[in-house]
């Protein structure tokens, strides 16, 4: 099999870092360049060392041209400026650019759009695979099933999240939605406690538990007479981005130029 | 095996009929009595067929004191003033008196006692082997592990449910809170939604579920670093009270006078 | 909404009640027939007392033809034979036969794809629209997951049942070989004790639980690095199956005739 | 708090590292030795630095003499050899020693017994806090119900593990073959497929999953009619043995000489 060579940006972040180690042990992937921004302290260190491992005799370095002319897929959690940039010259070097970065505004999205045009560009706001799979799950059996099946959706988190219902409990509320037709926001019920009344037909229910070190588990149950589906991801570590990310990289390869989804890595239907 | 001998009080009833399913399908045990109150349309009719059975030769009667006189337990849900009076017949015969009946007053519960220096008693508010087990265990597992384990109980039931959370997540939150020695009320978190912090030292959260038909699901999770136990109980049917009372009456026979809980039926250390 | 005419064929049998209680229940339905053979002790019997309801007004009868002409359904859960006479008549009639009997030769399924040139016919091994549900879901998620994902099928039942797998679990099984491009029987792992070595790449898993009096509980897990998917199936009763089959008569009105699956009734892409 | 002084034995082995990072993070513990035979290649290394953290200021070292005068407690996963002599030493110094190490005879478990005359023991094959009180809570249960309640045990490991069912799963078999006061080996069914007849009563199931990375998952049902109860453990990662290890040694600190188990640590009675 013929080796994709990758860059990481941001090589020396958290995720970058993670980004690294993921590369390391994909058969077919290779780490040609790591990229950090112009000052950055770990400038010339090995990317390999940053990452935990042995030396990969690849040093970080803040200039991506010689790079992105080399390589065939560019890896990016950074910062919308950033990821602007590079969008730029992924689209130039025709790489395929997986963006996972957040907080994007209307003018970054078009941005990226348009180099899109050029070249093979993947965006999600969570790049894991279980969970794009399962949303994709959640839309469809929420349209099979009518109201009869009671749509309720469960998270839980380490004890340290100050913040609920999870940003993924939400994405799967909107993809409920979506297959049931609904809106998310006028049937949620994020709360019961005390005198509820009996469940409105078409509600969303949210239940959130908290504690130990969970990374994050999500369930969604449709609820029918005489039986119950439950459709359940339990995350491991937060690797799981970074190997999406990978893999969508791969996935690309050969594509042509477009701007896809994880759903599209995934062969779903939308 | 020598049979024991029951009675049921309140047979015409939806709890009445269904101890009547039981008795017929559990070994060592045989009806010899109906009773319901004076005045009931059910009178004379027999207790098997209006619980769906063969005919059991068994007609409802309002007349206690003849089977009483003959039988070795009783069985009984129904409403404190006939259960008041019936603990004090159950006394003078010296039968085991198995009373599932709620909405006591603490002058009821005197009586009660009184009547179980006489006679054995056994009285719970819910006679499920498995709630009445997994209270138990849940006591101990919150007495064991320090707060280094968040307790989070979970809970779902159908779609008409009007109140959150279910009774049986409140008693089994009492049971953690005793085990783990806090107050339950003080350390009570039943609603998280939107900005809400990181999760309190010691708190006890609950979150509950509702849809389809189901019966009663309850999970307590101790959440630690690296690990989690957790402990569910699952009900598929109502008859499981039933079941419990029943196996109550059979426990009871030939043990001391006094009033017992399900806990010693189960052996289950205090 | 116009009520859509049921006739039930078999209707003293057990599915045959159940049917009937289904139909009771469900808005937009109403039984006009309940056929049993000629010779049936039933006969004359009223269709809802037989179901354990209060009567219907509608006797048991052996002669399908004046109730065909009146029905736009009939539910049939009998025998070969019968099915393939029901079918005839159903075609002849326009109704929407609704076929959940099993043990079908080659011979009776060319007779039943005849009959559904002329009407609509919907036919299915298991009737449970959650059961359907899932395995259209799960066949979507081999396909999208590589072999990255290991596929493990757990089922749990009664303590009675005395085969294993189960009917479902092995449904679902072909369901994950279909998605996965594999062939079930090559790649099903069924015991695993003592020594097993590593697990196989596309080897599908099954465990088996038996125990207690559960109506059907299924999981189907894909288990990859760092994250795993479950998609799961829980069964409270057996009236899944009738509640399934009266949902695809009623989603059969007004289709074009031909033989469908409950694939169809749920709208889910083969 | 007074700090408890540790000494690690086997502080460069994969298990050293993680009881050196545990320790780092352990409230009133304080490292303070750092063991490895004579000759290892990471004598003379920094204990924190081998173990990933920044440096602690503790060399690793093949004397533990002088270690063991100062401390309160040492965490010993090594050898039988190792051990039996490290026993010796710490009952002479009357330090807690937790040991952890598998494979001893039945002359070392002697020679164990002789140094916990003098000095506290805390010995087990798996230090986890969850899977000990969880053995412990299924003792309890597998006593408290009869044989109306079927036992069955569910494990789940990652795709690497070569044996099956895992010896936690054999360990909380044992728990409750010991509740219900039945022989494991005679009880035990590890293998379901095909025709299986209807489950033996006392039988004590068994079930194995394998797939992806799961540390290790397990689940033990108590199905009886009407209800099941499911007591679950969940291991995120492997440090759970090194956290239960120090909790141990911290618990140990000022309890009378004796060789002591994990049910000791949580309180369990046996």
């Amino acid at each position: 099999m013929a080796e994709t060579a990758f860059v990481v940006v941001g090589a020396g972040g958290r995720m970058g870092r993670t980004l690294v180690r993921v590369l390391a042990e994909t058969p077919g992937a290779r780490l040609i360049g790591a990229i950090e921004p112009e000052g950055s302290a770990v400038l010339g260190a090995d990317a390999g060392v940053l990452a935990g491992l042995p030396p990969l005799g690849v040093a970080v370095t803040d200039d991506p041209l010689p790079l992105f002319a080399k390589a065939q897929a560019v890896l990016d959690f950074t910062v919308p400026a950033a990821t602007i940039a590079f969008a730029e010259l992924a689209a130039q070097a025709r790489l395929v650019h997986v963006i996972g970065t957040t907080g994007l505004s209307a003018s970054d999205e078009e941005k990226i759009a348009a180099a899109a045009r050029h070249a093979v560009v993947v965006k999600s706001g969570n790049m894991s695979l279980g969970v794009n799979l399962l949303a994709g799950l959640i839309r469809q059996a929420a349209k099979a099933l009518d109201s009869g099946f009671d749509i309720e959706i469960l998270e839980m988190h380490h004890r340290h999240k100050v913040d609920a219902p999870s940003g993924t409990a939400l994405l799967f509320g909107r993809a409920a939605a979506e297959g049931r037709g609904v809106d998310l926001e006028a049937m949620s019920v994020r709360v019961r406690d005390g005198h509820t009344g009996p469940r409105p037909a078409e509600a969303i229910g949210f239940a959130t538990l908290r504690g130990g070190s969970v990374v994050g588990d999500h369930s969604v149950v449709l609820a029918g007479e005489g039986e119950t589906i439950t459709l359940s991801h339990h995350a491991a570590d937060r690797a799981i981005f970074a190997r999406g990310a990978v893999k969508a990289a791969l996935w690309g390869q050969g594509k042509k130029p477009g701007l896809y989804a994880m759903a599209d890595v995934l062969g779903l239907s939308a």
